[in-house]
């Protein structure tokens, strides 16, 4: 993106406790006429580099965000605002049944939720199709820095979706698509055993400010309705969930009890709240189920469990599957977007592509259809554990069953043998999925199989998942991806310490690391570090050479060579200068007596 | 390995300060004749499982290992001591020289240096071209549990190394080959800024207890003599050096000053210390340093920089290159083993797979040749920073090139934006590059680009390698390779928590994990974690739906689904009352009066 676009750098809100920028080179610019937000970072030479942003404005987490959006839902003029669902004790679990009274009720903006108009579709892609471009797609495009038309295009075709329930007027439209810059989820939410409402919203700033794109809501436990409305009035991102998780609460955590009607009521009072994508496990078919009797590891899916579960007791089919069209029907109402879960992915290697596997993504294929005959949004989620030499079989397979729709991948793991570390096996899974086309990753922590993540473990997940994800962007050669790099490795070559800091993924470890053996502070100008020392700096040693390139180049050398050699040498010869003087302050060390 | 083969549990060294298991349920078991090490984990439901060791006896820094490999070595009657090469105050840098003396000389077993009689080549590569089959091939078949013929073939042909030094005798020979086990090293070392003798023996042990294969000694500063002794005395892996680094000491870290005599002194100064493998970047040659010019970040390998510094400086060929053959002379004396270091690889994603990489790499594949001319055992070394779509390239065009000779290569990281995280940006590049080829990946830690790695970052550095390479190994098919999976795996579908830690890469952090939000003993036992708390246990569910399974089977099933669900019926069914009990002792939480 160009400085030269109208912009204007917004003030943070004071009062959030979520308000400081990553790093103090950091601003939030918003630019254009939609004020598409980028995090500007201003650069010790001069320079600045924009990147995209996730943060939001911040927030005070009892008021919630501006609503963005609000204007142009309104200037469609096809919604209607109605007296919604009565909120119910149950929704917030036994505790509230007990108690008699919901905790830590919401007591921020009071709204009445929308709806589509009498045969109205709310659906992005039913604007798309029609040749409508919406301000969120033209939002998007400013954000991918692409074209509107792309954007309008791919949503038309089902390539790619822009999940933005009307009940979420606070959320910054963002596109999940082949076609565009890889995105990542985030999974909180509490459980039985832990966590509060006001750490769930901690959470949920916490990831998006080391660039979550979508937040899933998996709260299991009480409070769930809470907690919910005030991660939605607070999410800058899209914000998915399980509504099954909320429906077996409601009937004593026993899945045979569960029904269409109890589901649906759920579905609608998520829907009610703003939730812009559901996970739907409508692929786990009664036959399907005897397939995994063999697996090493079951089935691992929660949802996937539970209906396999339910198909067994009453020994008829899911009724995630019979009832899909009426899902649909409610689906376009607000503008939820499916994403279709993959309730039999394989829990182990031994599992990876199996015919259970296989034969649920040829039922989410077929959903998909069924979704897109009504303009509803789809994606479909894939796995989970699979060896690295299988990866790339689950999104070719999916993109071509699919026609195309965005596939959203756990990982997926390439190896059982390492818990505590499966952030590390999942990106490495993750990255490769991604590069042959899975369009959003779904973030895996350290904790993954033993217990809840923290904050530090949420952090660790969304770092190790952005990076994943802008290695498969330049994997991909998507337009611009390799500037962030380049622009990175220049400071690191010309030994813009502060530089390389502000623009790491995380600013803070990167400069925490690299004063735990140097920490004075000339040492951040110094063209060395301590991994290797002054004199054996390869860096410094390649820039010494490039000084007294244009003396040793044999004729016949390429031109361009002699040029840069001969820019490169202005440069450096200041910075050896630089050098000399730096060289001795920084170190006592015997060694310098040979520098 | 079966548990029939004659096989005896050793002590371990109790005044070893590194003696301790990895975990309680760990023990070192020696197998066969020769006494091949695994480590036993025993796990809960009586089964054993036996796994690959590089851990060693154990030793007492001071004292330094048993001397496995002496008699093997003597029976071949192909060698002979002599008065090795005097050790000078230079060796170990200014401050010796300085201070008149050597600091913390080594005190153990005195020796005399062993080389070659008159006439002689004790290369395990001359060894295998003339059909001998030596012990050393033999202990490495058994490691890994493959035929004694594939091992001297491979051997034979080039497309694997045994580096280990006659000088080396306490080495456990391991195999480096892409038809065997994907291998990791560790770097240590001292630099001019930090750490002493002492820390660098306990980074050694620190980083085979969590299994890497072998470990290079970088050190820059001083004591790198005396480093180096207590390193190799202490070190049941293979153990390699780049010489460079020291001559460069020697001369006052002036890369003019560098003369090929000195380099030849400083290699036969570490032969005799029983160095198994030095990086040699005799591929940097003249006429492609020009090609350096316009990259991003020039040159980044330090003996790449150096050499590129003194061709340019003298104006002549690169002394490595035309010296080359001498050193196949010296090497084939002591079966030092070649890694051609690749002093021109990319150090950001910008400069990867180019014309000074690839220029570079033709030479080391000539170099490779001449090296078998000597039966020289030879492996290439590869980088780096690569965009992942140009990971699969860079071990093809090596394997071409080289015929087949064994590729090592450092990550490569497919990103450059994540400084404080490039042993996952790395771990990426690593695992796809072994999974198409590479034969041995060189570590690195959180700490690259920054520091020097500590403890914790080389724990953490080699732990993040292993599961790379056996991510690699399972992807590659190799034998075997999936049971430690499918092991921790059955585990993980029965609840079967100690096992799964005993079973785990690092089971200190696992267990850890769990304890975080689980402490309790008896949760050790329990059918779910904190994660998904009792109810929404997907493993617990599917193995309820499994218990119910005959009944709900279709006509046409399966008969093996059939089969296996009546076995998993009696298993599970005993849990399932199990669960009941501890399910309640387990939670005070009101969650519980759901379960």
């Amino acid at each position: 993106m160009t400085a030269t676009e109208a912009e204007r750098t917004i003030e943070r809100v004071e009062s959030s406790p979520f308000h400081e920028p990553v790093h103090p080179a950091h601003t939030r610019v918003l630019k254009g006429e939609l004020g598409v937000p980028v995090t500007r970072v201003e650069l010790t030479n001069g320079a600045t580099f924009d990147r995209y942003t996730t943060e939001g404005p911040g927030s005070q987490p009892e008021v919630g965000l501006p609503l963005l959006r609000e204007q142009w839902i309104l200037d469609r003029d096809d919604t209607e605002e109605y007296d919604g669902r009565e909120v119910q004790l149950l929704d917030n679990g036994k505790a509230a049944l007990r108690s008699g009274v919901h905790r830590e009720q919401w007591q921020g903006r009071a709204y009445k939720p929308r709806r589509a108009k009498p045969g109205k579709n709310l659906s992005q892609m039913h604007y798309a199709k029609q040749g409508i471009v919406t301000p969120e797609m033209e939002y998007v495009a400013a954000r991918e820095g692409c074209s509107v038309e792309l954007v309008r295009s791919e949503v038309a075709s089902g390539r790619a979706i822009i999940p933005n329930n009307v009940n979420h007027p606070e959320s910054e439209p963002m596109i999940i698509g082949r076609r565009f810059l890889v995105k990542v989820n985030a999974n909180i939410g509490n459980s039985a055993v832990t966590s509060s409402i006001a750490e769930e919203v901690e959470k949920l700033t916490w990831a998006i400010k080391w660039g979550t794109d979508t937040v899933m809501d998996l709260s299991t436990g009480d409070d769930i309705h809470t907690t919910r409305e005030w991660i939605v009035r607070n999410s800058p991102v899209p914000i998915g969930t399980v509504p099954i998780y909320q429906a077996l609460e409601k009937v004593n955590g026993e899945a045979d009890k569960l029904t269409w009607e109890i589901f649906r009521d759920t579905v609608i009072e998520q829907a009610e709240q703003g939730v812009d994508y559901m996970t739907i496990h409508a692929g786990v078919l009664l036959r399907y189920v005897p397939m995994t009797a063999n697996r090493v590891t079951g089935i691992v899916s929660r949802g996937g469990s539970i209906m396999a579960g339910w198909c067994l007791a009453h020994h008829q089919e899911n009724f995630l599957y019979t009832h899909f069209d009426e899902l649909c029907e409610i689906f376009q109402q607000y503008d939820v977007a499916f994403s279709l879960g993959d309730g039999l992915r394989p829990g182990a290697t031994a599992d990876a592509n199996d015919e259970a596997q296989l034969s649920e993504l040829r039922t989410l294929a077929e959903l998909t259809e069924r979704a897109w005959k009504y303009d509803v949004q789809v994606m479909v989620e894939g796995p989970g554990h699979v060896p690295l030499n299988l990866v790339e079989e689950n999104v070719v397979l999916q993109q071509d069953w699919c026609h195309g729709a965005p596939f959203y991948t756990l990982g997926p793991l390439v190896t059982d043998i390492a818990p505590g570390y499966d952030h590390i096996t999942s990106a490495i899974g993750a990255a490769t999925i991604a590069m042959h086309g899975t369009a959003m990753l779904c973030y895996v922590t350290p904790k993954e199989h033993l217990g809840l993540p923290n904050r530090d473990d949420v952090k660790t997940g969304v770092i190790t998942y952005k990076l994943s994800a802008h290695a498969a962007d330049v994997a991909k050669g998507h337009p611009n991806a390799r500037d962030w790099d380049d622009a990175l490795s220049h400071a690191r070559f010309e030994f813009r310490w502060r530089d390389q800091f502000a623009l790491s993924l995380d600013p803070h470890t990167a400069e925490a690391f690299h004063d735990e053996t140097l920490p004075a502070d000339n040492a951040k100008t110094a063209h060395f570090c301590s991994m290797c020392g002054p004199k054996f700096c390869s860096m410094k040693i390649s820039q010494d050479v490039r000084d007294r390139f244009g003396a040793d180049l044999q004729p016949g050398s390429a031109d361009a060579a002699v040029a840069d050699a001969a820019a490169a040498e202005a440069g450096m010869r200041a910075k050896s200068q630089e050098f000399v003087e730096l060289g001795k302050s920084v170190y006592v060390e015997p060694a310098q007596a040979n520098a």
